[in-house]
C-alpha cells in the first residue's frame, strides 16, 4: 500500500521509496538507516559524502573537537562508499536517467537494499543492485553485496574503499588519519581523536564475483584509500562485489586494528550470504519477542514496526552505553543518553528482552561516579545523574546550549543544573526493571547504590519550609523545558517522593535479608545508616501538588495557574523570528501557560494510581495548553488520551508520534544553524508505551499484569508479547475476542487481570473473552 | 568661582548658570528647580511648555494613565505660565538675542532667579527679572514675582494665568479640566484624575504694580486660562507682576478648590516680599542643622550644599509620604520611595532634622498593610514592603518593567517579588532612626509592629536546609539588579538576620516593660507568642557568607567567583546596542562578576563592626567590577572607600556622587524611548553619608557618637551638626584641629570618641583635639 510522503510497503515488514526525492536526503538518511546498536550508518548513496549527509556513527568514541562546546560521538570515514563509472561517466542519482528505481529497508532483518537501471548521457545503461547490512551478529561490521550488470557493452571502472571526509558536525573529530595497504588483501584507515587519543581503526576486505578485472591497484588519496578495478563487460556480463568493513576503537579493546583485520577477513571468506544468515538469525530473535503484529491497518502495522526497528538498532546491546536521543542516525544531542531512556526506551526491553533492559540500567550503575562528580561541584551530595550522559557520566551538557537567534548571544540553559528529576527518572527506569524482572540480585549488586545515593541527592537538594511542615523543590525544570526556574514542579516532587520511598524500601528489605551486604554498601558509599531516616521524613512531608478537589487539576508548579492563559497557535504569532527558542530566558512561553511537554500528563503516564478523574481532567485541561515543542510529548499524550476515554485523540497522537520521522517531508533540516535531521529514539520507543500501556492498557500488578484495552477503531486486533519476572505473555486483543495465554515456557504461573477482573494463569494456559 | 558645565557659584550658597544653553533644557530644569517637598517645579522659563519639560510634580497624587502600566505621581497644569510679547514679538529665549542673562538658584532660601535683557527682531528692548519659590511656609503655594522693564517705548502684552498643556510621562492623567474664574479676582483650573477621581484645584491670584495696564481680559482657552494685559510702556517704565498659585487635592484635604481660593486670596494680598520672609525663615530653620561647611574648596562647598537642597525639596515634611527616587523633579520612578528611602535619605534627618526622619519611619507603619497584602499576594505572611512604594504601600512597580532594546519585548524584572531586601531595610531605617533619638515611644506604638511583621515574612520566606542545619534565602536580587535569581545574597542574609535580632530585641524589652502593649500589638496582628523563638532561631542559623579566612572577601551571593571574570569596560564593548538593559534576563552583564552597585560594599557602609582588613579586602576586590549602573553607588563607594584607607578615591567617588546631577550634561535624555532627566534623591542624600560616615568616620557608639576623621585633602576643614540622642553636637574637623562641641542646649552629656579615645561632653563642653 501506498503511504505518505512518498513510501510504500507490501507486507508491513518493509519501506520502501518509491522514486528518487534530492529534496529528502536528510529524511531518507535517517529513516532507511541500518545499525547495530555499535554504529549507525545513514542509508545513503554509495558515493555520496559530507554534503549529502552520510554517516556512520559509532558509539563510545565521545570526544570534543576542538572549538566545539561538548562531547559528541564521532562519524567516521565511509567505509563502504564506491564510484561506479560507465565508459567514463560517473553513476549517481543526480545525473544521466533513472530507469526502474527501488530503495527499500527490509525492517525484518535490517537490510537496506538499493536496485534501479541508470543511463548515462551516452546512452550506456547499467543494473545496480546493493545490499547492505549492520551485522547483528558481529557489531563491528558492515556488510555489503554490489552487483553491477551491464545492460549494453561498456567498461565499468570501480572506485570502492575508505572515504576519508567526514560530515562532522561541531568540527574535525580526528588528529590524525593513516590510511594504509593491510596484510591478507585488506586496506584500512587508523584514525586518532583530537581530545582523547581514542584510536579508531577501519578495516576493508572485498570478494568479487562475476567477470573479472582487467585491472586493479589501491591508491591512497589524502585521507582516503581506495581500490581502483575495471572491467570490460560485454551486456548482460555482471560483477559483484562483496564489501566487509570492521570498525572498532580503543575504547573497546587494546589492539583495535588487529581486531578488525581478523574480523573482515574471516568475514570475507565467508560470504556475503552466510553473513547475512547470521545477521539475520539475530533479528529473528529479536522480532520474536518484540513485534506487535496489528490486523487491519498495514500502516499502522508498517509504522510501528519502523519505530520498533528504529528503536532498537539505537539501542546498544553489545556493551553498558547509552541510548542517544537520535540513537547513531547522526552525531545530533551528542549520542548521549537523556532521561528519555528510562521513561521512553527502557520499558519495551523491561518486558521483552530484559537482558537489554539490564544493560542500560547497569549503565547508570556504571556512571555513577560522573553523578556523584557532578552532584559534588554543584554543592551537593550523592548522585545528580547528567542531563546528557555519555561514557562515564559526566555531565556533557554546556551551560550555554542555545543561541538567541535574535541576538545572536549564547542562551545559558540551566539543563544541566536546574532539570533535576534526571535522578529521579533513573530510579524509575531502575525501580521498573526490576518489578518487571524480580532481578533482586540487581538491585543488591548495583540497584541499591544507585538508589541511595539519589536519595542522598535529593536529601542534599530538597529545602524545608518549617512554617508550612513540608519539604519542597525548589528552582528546577520539569520536563516541560518552557519553564525554567519553577518550584514544587509536581512531576519532580512526585518523582522524587517516589524514589526516596524505593531508597527506603530497598534499605529495609536489605537490613532484614541481607544485612551484612547492606553494612558493605553502606561503608562503601559512605552513608550514615540515619540517612534512611531522612529519606522517610522527605518522602512523608514532600509538598506535592495536589488535585483540586474540584477541578481535580494538578498544577504544574507553584503560580502555574496565575501565568497567561493562551494558546499555543495563538502565542506562535508572537514570534519575531521562526527559529526564536520559546523558553527560557525570554521567549514567547516563558511567561504563558504554554508548555512544551505536559509534565503532569507525563507524571500521569509514568506513575499508576491516579484516579480517572484526574486523568481526564488533567488531560483534558492541559492538552490545549501543550505546544508539542519536544517529541516526546505526542506519545505520552497518546497513552494519557487513551486511559482518559479520549480514543480519537490517542489515535491522533499515536499517528503523530510514529509518524516523526517517517512522515517528516520537511526540507528545512537547518535551525538557527543547527542540523535538525536524526531518528528520534525516544518516540520510536513511545509507540510501543502507546500500544501496550495505553491502548492495552497494560499496568504492572503485585503478582502479574493487568489489562484495560482500548482497541483502535480502524484495527482488527493487535498482538504482542510480554515478559513479566520470567513468564511469557501473548497477548492479543482484537474486536473479535482477546486472548492471553502464558506461554508454556514460563516458568510459572501469573496473575491476569482483564478490564478489573483477575484469574492466574498457569504456563500454557489462555484467557479468553 | 567656575564650575563645570556652565555653571559658577560665588559664595557656595548658590549655582548660577552663565549663559542660556538650550541643549540642556533637561538637566537645568532639573538642577535649577524648587520645591518644598509637597510639590517639585522645575527651573524652566515662563512660556515653555510640555517640549521644554515643565512640570509641577505634586505628592500624593499617584493614579494610573489608561494604558499606562503603572502609577505615578500626576504633573500638574503649570500656574507660573506668562507669555510676554514686545510689540508683538514673543519674548523667547529661542528668538531675538540675549543680553545679559543670569539665572541662579539661590540654595539658601529656595529661590530660582532669572534676570536677562532681550532684544526683538525689531531691536526693541526688555529688562526682565524673575524670582520664584515654592513655599516652605505653606506649602500649597508657588509664588512668583516677574519685573519688566522696557528699555525703548514699546507695548507690552502679558499673557499669564494656567497652561493646561502638561508633559506626561506615561500618558494623560485628567479625565476633565475645567478651567474657571473665580471670586475675588482669582483664575482657577479643577481637574479630576482618571483612575481614582482625585479632585486636584488651582488658583491663581495676581498682583500688579509699577505701570497700569491699558487693556486686561481673562480668557478660556481649551484646558487653560489666562489673563491679559497690556501695557504702553515708555523707556524706562516697567511693569511688576506678583504671582501666587495655590495647588490643593482632594487627598489631603475634603474642599482642595475653596482652601486653594482661601489661600491665594491671603498670599496676593500678602505679597511677594512678605510671603519670601515667612518662606525664608524655613530655610534658615533647615540650615541650621543641616550646613555642612567646607573651608577651603567653594566647589566641595556647593556642591554640598545643592545635594542637601535637593534632598531637602525632595522629602514631604508636611504629611508622611515617600521620598521619591527622583523626587519631584519629574515623574520618573513614579514619585514613590524605593529602598533608598531608608538607606540614603533617612540617615541626615535622623541625625538632624528627627521630626522629618520620623515622618519617613512613620510613613513605612502607615503603609504596612500594603506590605501585608503583598506579603499574601506572593504566598508569605508578614511584611514584605513594596519595591516601589506610593500612598498605601501597595507594590506600583509592574512585572514588566524594561523593554529589550533589541527584541522590543517586555522584559520580566523582578524587583517587586524578589528584592527581598526592601523588608529589612525597612526595619534598618527604622533601628536607625531610633537609634540616633532614642524613642522608644515611636517602636512601643508603631515600629514594633513593623519590626515583628516583616520577622514573620522573613520567617516565611526562609527555607532550612536541614543538612547543612541552616537557613538560606533562595532566589534574590540583592541591591545589585545586574544579577537577578541568586541564592544567600550575602547583603540580603547579613540585614535579614539584623532584623530579626532587632525584632527579638524589641519583643523582650516590651515583656519586659509593657508586657500588655507587647500583648496587645500580639492580638492585633495575630502573632502567636511562640513566633519570636521562630525569629530568634532563624537570626541564629541564618547563613552568613562569612569573609573568606585567607583573602577576608565575602561572596556577594553563592556562586559568584565561579562567574566570568572580566572588567565592566571591557565587557560594554559586548553590547549590541547602548541603551541595553545589562542585568535579567540575558544581559551582558548577568553570567559575569560586573556588578550594578557592590552589595557588599553596600553592607560595609551600612553595617557598623567589619574589621578594617574586610573593609580593605571588598573595596579593593569589587570596587573594580563594579559598573556603577546604579546613582546609588557613588556615594557607598566613597563612603567605604573611606574607610578602607583609599582617600584618593573616596574624594573621586565623592565627586562623582556630588556632581551626578549638576555636572551632567549629557544631551541625551531618551533611552529606549524612556525620559531618563531628574534628580537623583538617593545621591543627593549620599553626599551626607559621604561627608559625615565617610570622611568624618561617624558611627553611633551606645552612649553617643564616635569620630575616625579622613579630611579630603583639599579641604582646610568641615563643619556640620549632629543630633544624637536629643543632644546636639557641632563637629569641626580641620588641618588645624578637631572640635567636638555639645551645644549648650543639649539635654544632657554625651559620650564622645574620637578616634579611638573617648570622652564625656556636658551641654557647652567642648572637646578640642
Amino acid at each position: 500500500m501506498d503511504l505518505k510522503n512518498n513510501l510504500r510497503t507490501e507486507t508491513g515488514w518493509e519501506i520502501v521509496e518509491k522514486s528518487f526525492d534530492p529534496d529528502q536526503l536528510v529524511t531518507t538518511g535517517s529513516n532507511f538507516m541500518i545499525g547495530n546498536g555499535y554504529l549507525g550508518y545513514r542509508g545513503t548513496f554509495e558515493n555520496w559524502g559530507p554534503e549529502e549527509f552520510v554517516a556512520c556513527v559509532v558509539t563510545d568514541t565521545w570526544d570534543q573537537a576542538e572549538g566545539s562546546r561538548w562531547s559528541e560521538l564521532c562519524n567516521v570515514p565511509n567505509g563502504l562508499f564506491t564510484e561506479i563509472a560507465l565508459d567514463g561517466e560517473t553513476c549517481s542519482l543526480f545525473s544521466g536517467s533513472l530507469g526502474e528505481y527501488h530503495h527499500a529497508l527490509d525492517l525484518r532483518h535490517g537490510i537496506n537494499t538499493r536496485m534501479m537501471t541508470w543511463e548515462g548521457p551516452h546512452g550506456k545503461r547499467l543494473e545496480f543492485e546493493s545490499r547492505k547490512f549492520a551485522s547483528a551478529d558481529n557489531h563491528h561490521l558492515l556488510v555489503q553485496q554490489l552487483r553491477l550488470r551491464a545492460m549494453d557493452d561498456a567498461i565499468l571502472d570501480l572506485k570502492t574503499g575508505i572515504l576519508g571526509e567526514v560530515w562532522s558536525l561541531n568540527g574535525e573529530h580526528f588528529k590524525s588519519h593513516r590510511p594504509a595497504t593491510l596484510e591478507g588483501g585488506l586496506i584500512g584507515l587508523i584514525l586518532k581523536t583530537g581530545e582523547l587519543e581514542t584510536k579508531i581503526a577501519m578495516a576493508e576486505g572485498v570478494r568479487l564475483g562475476g567477470k573479472a578485472p582487467s585491472e586493479t591497484f589501491e591508491k591512497i588519496s589524502g585521507r582516503s584509500i581506495f581500490r581502483h578495478f575495471r572491467f570490460e563487460l560485454k551486456k548482460g556480463q555482471q560483477v559483484v562485489l562483496e564489501k566487509v568493513v570492521g570498525i572498532t576503537h580503543s575504547n573497546e579493546m587494546m589492539f583495535p586494528l588487529q581486531t578488525a583485520c581478523d574480523e573482515v577477513r574471516e568475514a570475507t571468506e565467508k560470504g556475503f550470504e552466510s553473513l547475512l544468515l547470521d545477521h539475520g538469525k539475530n533479528w529473528d530473535t529479536f522480532w520474536e519477542l518484540s513485534d506487535i503484529r496489528i490486523e487491519g491497518n498495514l500502516e499502522a502495522q508498517v509504522l510501528t514496526r519502523f519505530n520498533l526497528y528504529q528503536a532498537y538498532i539505537a539501542t546498544p546491546t553489545h556493551a553498558n552505553l547509552p541510548v542517544g536521543a537520535r540513537g547513531l542516525s547522526c552525531q545530533v544531542y551528542q549520542g548521549a543518553a537523556f532521561w528519555d531512556q528510562e521513561t521512553y526506551n527502557l520499558p519495551m526491553y523491561a518486558f521483552t528482552h530484559t537482558d537489554i533492559a539490564r544493560r542500560l540500567v547497569a549503565y547508570r550503575f556504571d556512571t555513577l561516579s560522573g553523578a556523584r562528580r557532578k552532584a559534588e561541584k554543584l554543592g551537593y551530595y550523592g548522585a545528580f545523574y547528567a542531563w546528557t550522559s555519555g561514557k562515564t557520566g559526566d555531565e556533557l551538557f554546556p551551560d550555554f546550549f542555545f543561541t538567541d537567534v535574535l541576538t545572536g548571544r549564547p542562551i545559558r540553559n540551566h539543563f544541566n543544573c536546574w532539570q533535576i528529576h534526571i535522578s529521579p527518572d533513573v530510579v524509575y527506569g531502575i525501580w521498573l526493571y526490576y518489578q518487571a524482572t524480580g532481578d533482586w540480585e540487581f538491585i543488591l549488586g548495583q540497584g541499591a547504590e544507585v538508589l541511595f545515593e539519589v536519595a542522598q541527592f535529593l536529601a542534599s537538594r530538597v529545602h524545608f519550609k518549617k512554617d508550612k511542615n513540608r519539604y519542597e523543590i525548589i528552582r528546577v525544570l520539569g520536563p516541560d523545558e518552557y519553564h525554567e526556574n519553577v518550584d514544587n514542579n509536581a512531576f519532580t516532587n512526585y518523582l522524587s517522593r517516589f524514589s526516596l520511598q524505593k531508597a527506603c524500601r530497598v534499605f529495609d528489605r536489605m537490613q532484614q535479608e541481607s544485612p551484612e551486604r547492606l553494612q558493605a554498601l553502606l561503608s562503601k558509599t559512605g552513608i550514615a545508616p540515619g540517612a534512611r531516616k531522612d529519606w522517610e521524613e522527605i518522602a512523608e512531608l514532600m509538598y506535592l501538588p495536589e488535585p483540586d478537589p474540584k477541578s481535580h487539576i494538578i498544577e504544574q508548579f507553584d503560580g502555574y495557574f496565575g501565568l497567561e492563559e493562551i494558546r499555543p497557535e495563538a502565542l506562535r504569532k508572537r514570534l519575531i523570528d521562526p527559529d526564536e527558542y520559546w523558553g527560557w530566558p525570554n521567549g514567547i512561553a516563558v511567561h504563558t501557560q504554554v508548555l512544551k511537554q505536559a509534565d503532569v500528563i507525563q507524571l500521569l503516564a509514568m506513575l499508576d494510581g491516579f484516579p480517572q478523574e484526574v486523568l481526564t481532567a488533567n488531560y483534558e485541561f492541559y492538552e490545549p495548553r501543550t505546544e508539542h515543542g519536544s517529541s516526546l510529548s505526542p506519545s505520552v499524550h497518546a497513552l494519557v488520551a487513551s486511559r482518559a476515554k479520549h480514543p480519537e485523540e490517542a489515535y491522533r497522537y499515536f499517528m503523530e508520534s510514529a509518524t516523526i520521522d517517517l512522515y517528516n517531508a520537511s526540507k528545512k533540516v537547518m535551525s538557527g544553524g543547527s542540523f535538525l535531521g536524526g531518528i528520534h529514539t525516544a518516540a520510536a520507543g513511545g509507540v510501543w508505551l502507546i500500544i501496550v500501556k495505553g491502548f492495552a492498557g497494560f499496568s504492572l500488578t503485585d503478582d502479574g499484569a493487568a489489562f484495560e484495552p482500548a482497541l483502535p477503531e480502524t484495527w482488527e486486533s493487535f498482538c504482542f508479547t510480554l515478559r513479566v519476572r520470567g513468564c511469557l505473555l501473548e497477548v492479543t486483543l482484537g474486536r473479535k475476542g482477546i486472548r492471553i495465554r502464558n506461554r508454556e515456557d514460563s516458568p510459572q504461573q501469573i496473575h491476569v487481570s482483564l478490564a478489573g477482573k483477575g484469574t492466574w494463569l498457569e504456563p500454557g494456559q489462555v484467557l479468553q473473552d
